[in-house]
């Protein structure tokens, strides 16, 4: 039964951008501990590419202008689709699925918001979509997740799963700098899109978190149910006063189970500078999963770049290579629970959200304005946990830290505040986790 | 082919200690989610124990005193050995393998000196032999490396891989303990045995890392060349000096592949305070990985402990489930490798090994000294990243920190050095790791 050499398995490389060089130079360098491993060697039997990628020499093998090629291949048995986009790349996946072909895929939108029916239809054809890819590059999350704490129910997950926002986070926290400053910075370094809303405003991260949440708790992907805001309004003072209470502000992807049904945000969080998470710094990435067994855990690499994200995606042409031969009903379920056994308990409205709050504002150094201002909190059932008053001549910053509330209390406490004659402009709202 | 109702997986668990009640109780409380995962339910068929456990109802169970009649009952699938030890535990197991049953366990030691025989035995009979829990807890280490980075050659790992040691390095750091002190209090904590040898001298970890090895470099287990030094030597002082530096120090588990042979080390260890890894702190385990595609990674989470344990241990039995009907050849090969495709590459003795090192010692303060020594490590080809001096009446304190240089130099030097009439006593050496 050991030891018989097994044909080889061919895929077909879909897009030779970032991605698909790293993934193609990872199947050329690494293909012989590759075959060492998976006992059958993994073949490049196609590439279909718009242009020539000088860093892959792809001499000798049969490559297309079009990428539909590959999918009616009929040698191809897996293909992987790393065009990005949700169109033309939703139809390449439906072909191929339909033809009865695996797929591997690093496009995080594409599962975020097309996922379902690509999934119903895998399910019907028996083939398998993997997609370690698509969450935070090359930390292999999605399979801690679906099968190394399959053991637990998970109680919330927390993670910085975009780079470019966190190279400019800590940017700001080590140096000082103005948002703005650092987004021209991390354009020029190729870290951002000219068009950096993807990235900045947590579209990308919730992208991963919908993903992230659906294989946690064996719920639909619901993209467009997930709370979404970004880091641009995050000022040099917010995090200057937030480092002084002891706290670093992290872009964060959250998850979280509660009674009342699933948390799903994305937004500027401040956690405390002694979690593990707040000391991820620069680009990289880091997934915290608390399980009810295993407590909490964390993860950390690098979320993006040729190789790392090319070492997912190889990692999963693996998976499925070793697969293809299994009954489909003992494979991993894309979800990590059987479809007929996902879940529709329902999304919590942000409103809904329990959190601490980080609240900077301008006011008045005047008398008896912090007591009007601890009195609307009060008012709405918000309790003071610590607060930073600076001493001038006009307008001065008011810091104030509170424990847990419901968005709703604290939304009508701020509405309050801001119509105060002594407080100016607007309240500046950051929320704040205890990651523990 | 989808939706078929599949016949329970049926389990028996042999010990019912903190392991064994863990994993009971796991499997018990997320039976539900469990079923939903893998499309089966998994069922506890029997119970081998000594005594009762208090925290486990196994009202109902098959329970019986002798874990052979577990290895021997025709209606168990998956044995899971939870009684620790080599001698009755490797019988059990082999005695369940030459029955044909699927085994999990938890045993680490078991795995690093008799892995390879019971690995061929289990090959030879076409089952799995699944061992996540055995190093380092509830982290899905094992899974992470054997398959989520399978696409890398693996350049090295270090990890934290001792939650005891961890625990008293890091209050020897944090509160500047002796280290008798708490050890003492670590053993009334029952984070010790009353015998600490297994964990402070590094037993324990070089069982681990001899796994780990073995599955990153595809080696068989070579537990008795893995060089293991513990850290009962390390003073408050040598914490305090290393902190000044800019380190802290970790009792970390090493393996390194060079162009000469695999390092498998096991020893006190200075490293940057900015890593991640110095800031694993108490009784938490965290092991990173540098593959030559993915980069640094780094997985973090509780080493031991019921639950966190328990969790590694049903994540097993969910995929000895999940592959019972998968044919042999295509399942994860247990040392990552297929078994006919490991590597002879020779272990490197600790004498060939380079790194840097912090050096204390005390010194008469005397003009001259610092020459002599500064002399000593030159004309062995040693170089001097930087020096702590401190001045004094009579005998004091000289640490220096050395660039990379091979162990066999460094052996001569220090000789040199402790022969120098104005060198009180020995001098203290602990290694030094980048690990970027």
């Amino acid at each position: 039964m050991w030891g018989i050499v097994l044909k080889p398995v061919k895929v077909g490389i879909c897009g030779l951008g970032t991605v698909g060089s790293g993934t193609f130079n990872i199947l050329r360098n690494n293909a012989e501990e590759i075959t060492r491993r998976v006992g059958r060697s993994i073949v490049v039997e196609q590439i279909a590419a718009r242009q020539v990628n000088p860093t892959c020499d792809t001499t000798g093998i049969n490559t297309t202008s079009d990428i539909f090629d590959v999918a009616n291949n009929p040698e191809v048995d897996i293909v992987v689709e790393l065009i990005g986009g949700t169109t033309v790349a939703l139809e390449l996946v439906m072909t191929a699925i339909e033809n009865g072909k695996h797929v591997v895929t690093a496009n995080k939108a594409l599962i975020a918001v097309h996922g379902n029916e690509i999934f119903a239809k895998a399910q019907e054809k028996g083939v398998m979509v993997a997609f370690e890819a698509a969450v935070a590059g090359g930390i292999p999350i999605i399979k801690s997740l679906r099968e190394g704490l399959s053991a637990n129910k998970i109680e919330w997950l927390a993670g910085i799963i975009n780079g470019t926002g966190n190279f400019i986070m800590t940017e700001m926290s080590e140096k000082g700098r103005a948002f703005d400053d650092v987004l021209k910075e991390a354009q020029a370094l190729g870290y951002a899109e000219a068009d950096p809303t993807f990235d900045v405003e947590g579209i990308d991260a919730a992208h991963k978190l919908t993903i992230l949440a659906s294989i946690a708790y064996g719920i639909p992907l619901q993209f467009e149910k997930t709370y979404t805001e970004g880091i641009s309004r995050i000022t040099a003072e917010d995090v200057s006063f937030a480092k002084e209470m002891g706290y670093a502000i992290k872009h964060l992807g959250i998850a979280r189970r509660t009674s009342a049904g699933v948390e799903l945000r994305v937004h500027p969080t401040l956690i405390s500078q002694k979690t593990l998470l707040a000391n991820v710094n620069g680009v990289m990435n880091a997934v915290m999963v608390k399980g009810d067994a295993v407590g909490p855990t964390l993860t950390y690499g690098a979320g993006a770049g040729a190789m790392p994200t090319g070492s997912s995606v190889v990692a999963d042409i693996i998976d499925v290579a070793r697969t293809l031969t299994a009954d489909p009903t003992n494979r991993v379920p894309h979800l990590a629970f059987q479809p007929e056994q996902l879940s529709d308990v329902s999304m919590l409205p942000i409103e809904e959200v329990e959190c601490g709050f980080f609240l900077n504002m301008k006011i008045q150094d005047r008398a008896g304005v912090l007591a009007n201002i601890t009195q609307i909190l009060s008012n709405n059932g918000i309790s003071i946990e610590s607060v930073i008053q600076r001493e001038g001549t006009d307008l001065v910053p008011l810091v104030v830290m509170t424990h847990d509330v419901k968005e709703r209390n604290m939304n009508v406490a701020i509405a309050a505040i801001e119509a105060l004659p002594d407080v100016a402009g607007s309240v500046q709202r950051i929320r704040v986790e205890n990651l523990a």
